[in-house]
């Protein structure tokens, strides 16, 4: 085994190359294109997209050509989302992907695209298909910060996380988001790569596993995207063929820590919070609860106002169809009980909010299934995120 | 008949007298209680409740009074929700129809109870009690205006509406609710009467039908309360019964006049905002359409920056199961047509937005069916309304 000096993000796991450069898309000048190439000898890969029905083109393209459970290649921009752009949108992805394929001997069938950024306006393949060969020069195994931060639209840091496995594998990964974060995919581009031998069948089941309790469970401001894209791509280069159980517990720990990364630098927020249902008659229950919670944007400003105001947490259980009595329903705010068996409990004045995490506790009584959604407050810098300027 | 002079809100239609005092329950010293009471010679009455499954005390039990399809009066207190306040909170509501019916002469059983206010938080019934003693003394046939303005809790202007029909019949009404505004009833308190001559079973019919056109298409910040009540008593004072048709038509005049009323007062908003949705295939695939648009936090702020941000539309209407095909939606913002086919459309750069009233219209090419649900845009004043102080 060479000695490996471990990079970061994607480039963590051996067996890969990554690049990030500045096509000229984003009016910033920030970099804003990435290129991750597995260099193999596995080309195993997996993905989980948006639920959302309108999706983006790159979205449509990256499906299809996963359908054979391999990928040489991932290019993703920023600085446009490639989202509802017609044909001729979709035809801009191809171009891409085909122009990856050609500048690195590669089939464009196993390239995937992903874009971020605004809706409803064409990418500059003027300057993207430039950017592309810059990538493909710059492509280093210690290139995964540099693709990290290419990624970033309103992202205030870049976000990657590995997780080493003692017996010689690793799992990495990268991923941007901010804003516009809800289930069925918290909307982001997220790629992890992994060195140990994996097949496609046993990435997917690991992907979809990790994404259902982690970025599947962020909620940031309820908004799902038209580009939500997470891929795995495994090399094999470490020789190591995991056990599935270590192998998707690695794969989960590195979506939880982006996942946390992507709470923790969500548009304009000022709490990371945490919601636990516990005792839920059934773990849709807990996170139907959960969800609506995280959705009330009247507790997102209490919460922001470091008010424990346990009724609009209750006013939000109350619209479920979950099981429970509101009679036996508890909420606890940062550990307090503030709320008993549907009307008052302890001294809401015991709560302190101060600290940027704020956990709500509802308890259902119902029966001993739970689930935990990350959520943030809302606040006026939110709103100004997303008024001051299109994106 | 009598020459009455009209007055406004409840007391507009013959048959009704009204107050509205200051119990003490609001520590700022405004209007907190107001009494509405109907001296017949018919005491049918229908009402419609939050459904909410976390019910206040006063919707419990005006729910039950209301069984039997008669009311003699309304007792309806801003200042405190009696919401999450167990056994003594129905106590409280229970107690406070017993005062109304001892110092009236009626029964406690016809007496409807409606409170709003913070939720979890007791009732000063020490103040409350001699406020019904109070308002007692001040019914009036004008007091339509004092009662309105009583049950104010953040709404900035107190709100009434009045139809008179040329046969010699009116319907008049009031309503508070400048928040927490969603379906299944915006929240709101509402009190309708009528001096015409309908018997509860069509009066029943008549709400529910202008309900579920106006209050229930409000969706002002996506939050459904725990004491949403609207009630209908009709005094048939006029001696005139009118066609069915008629009456439920007049209820749906004043019923839509009050919705507007609450969505142009709603907490911060700088936009009232209407999305059409029509050509979807049934009219609950247009009403989803529309809610999911309505509740887009990421468009209620690009509204707020008077920004036509037509993707945010496309993905909220991309997370809903509505019959549509991505590739046939059309958008406009205030006319302008800057989505066809899924893509881009016209220049947005022609929408202007200026204007408070925001117009947004999706076209799913689906079918023939429509529906109008109205919100608000998301601004920095509301975060701060609902984030400075406990409400």
């Amino acid at each position: 085994m060479t000695n490996h000096l471990p990079g970061v993000g994607v480039t963590a796991a051996k067996g890969f190359r990554a690049a990030g450069v500045t096509a000229g898309i984003k009016a910033s000048g920030s970099p804003d294109l990435a290129l991750v190439v597995n260099d193999g000898p596995s080309l195993a890969a997996a993905g989980v997209f948006t639920s959302n029905r309108v999706k983006a083109a790159p979205v449509l393209w990256s499906e299809q050509v996963l359908k054979d459970g391999h990928l040489s290649a991932v290019v993703l921009n920023s600085g446009g989302a490639n989202a509802c752009t017609g044909p001729l949108g979709f035809q801009d992805t191809h171009a891409t992907a085909e122009k990856v394929a050609e500048t690195l001997g590669l089939n464009a069938a196993d390239v995937a695209v992903a874009s971020t950024g605004l809706i409803g306006v064409r990418l500059p393949m003027e300057l993207l298909l430039p950017g592309v060969e810059l990538a493909a020069a710059e492509l280093a195994e210690d290139g995964g910060e540099a693709a990290a931060v290419a990624i970033k639209t309103t992202d205030t840091v870049h976000k990657t996380a590995v997780a080493a496995h003692p017996d010689g594998w690793t799992v990495g990964g990268m991923a941007k988001g901010a804003g516009m974060l809800a289930p069925g995919l918290a909307t982001m581009l997220v790629v992890l790569t992994t060195d140990a031998a994996v097949d496609a069948a046993d990435l997917d089941a690991a992907l979809r596993a990790a994404t259902r309790t982690t970025f599947d469970r962020v909620d940031s401001d309820g908004c799902m995207s038209t580009n939500d894209t997470v891929l795995l791509l495994a090399s094999a280069a470490s020789g190591v063929t995991p056990g599935q159980d270590a192998f998707a517990e690695a794969v989960r720990t590195v979506c939880a820590d982006l996942a946390l990364q992507l709470v923790g630098d969500a548009e304009g927020a000022s709490k990371d919070v945490r919601i636990d249902v516990v005792n839920a008659a059934t773990e849709a229950d807990a996170v139907e609860v959960a969800r609506s919670i995280a959705r009330n944007n009247l507790l997102k400003c209490a919460i922001h106002g470091e008010d424990p105001n346990w009724g609009r947490v209750l006013a939000a259980i109350g619209t479920t169809a979950a099981a429970f009595d509101p009679d036996a329903l508890d909420v606890a705010i940062n550990g307090v009980w503030v709320c008993r068996g549907g009307s008052v409990g302890e001294d809401r004045d015991l709560v302190s909010m101060k600290d940027r995490q704020v956990v709500v506790t509802a308890d259902l009584n119902a029966g001993s299934d739970r689930a935990t959604v990350w959520t943030n407050d809302l606040t006026a810098d939110y709103v100004h995120e997303n008024s001051a300027y299109s994106s």
